[in-house]
């Protein structure tokens, strides 16, 4: 049975999420990237941004869930990523995850998608795109 | 005291890594991201890579952790980060990552670098770029 590929510009999804300091210490210890500027309060304190941010790469990963999880889902296949971190999103915060379609391949089944994190005041984190591939 | 900023192109670092199944599994519950390919063998045998693979943003997580802590290392800010995900990572597999300076611009203190992640067969399954901030 072929999967249906029926997707138009503008669709997309988008979720909020809290990010804890134990969610930032857990990211840390999986991946190995235990930099002080994540997980250090004094350290950061002394740093050019004044309190702990949470890792670039653990933004990476919330958009990842979107695509594989939500839009469009169970059987996505990444393909390529951008993305530019424009502000950092501080430990112990809200974020907002945006996907939103901007081309459509149907003959190759293919998105591209614009990829998009606010912070709690709606200004932009990071800022980016997605290729994502929709096997049959 | 301003930090020394003292780069050439090819500098860089590498580093091997095994990524686990519990690794996939803690990396899923702290992002979110359980999407059934990373976590479910049998979904992932009837699935196109026919076996369990490595989130394309844990991946992301290692050159973070290269940068952030090895090269540059600490202080390192994250501009940007652009990934093609070339081959899939398989759950329960070796990589090497690696991080070689390709741009330098002393002034601004910025340097543009190759990412690349490799497998244990030495196929690149990330190739990438990042850019990356010193401040003083």
């Amino acid at each position: 049975m072929t999967r249906e590929f029926n997707f138009k510009e503008g669709d997309g999804f988008s979720f909020e999420r809290f990010i804890s300091a134990d969610d930032v210490k857990k990211f840390a210890e999986v991946v190995g990237d235990s930099n002080p500027i994540h997980l250090d309060e004094s350290f950061a304190e002394n740093s050019f941004f004044k309190k702990r941010i949470v890792h670039g790469a653990f933004l990476g990963g919330l958009i990842s869930k979107a695509l594989g999880m939500d839009f469009p889902g169970e059987g996505t296949v990444y393909i390529s990523q951008n993305s530019s971190f424009k502000r950092p999103v501080f430990v112990d915060s809200n974020v907002k995850v945006e996907v939103k379609v901007t081309q459509v391949n149907a003959e190759k089944r293919r998105l591209v998608l614009d990829t998009t994190i606010l912070n709690a005041d709606g200004k932009v984190c990071l800022a980016g795109s997605a290729e994502v591939w929709l096997p049959d």
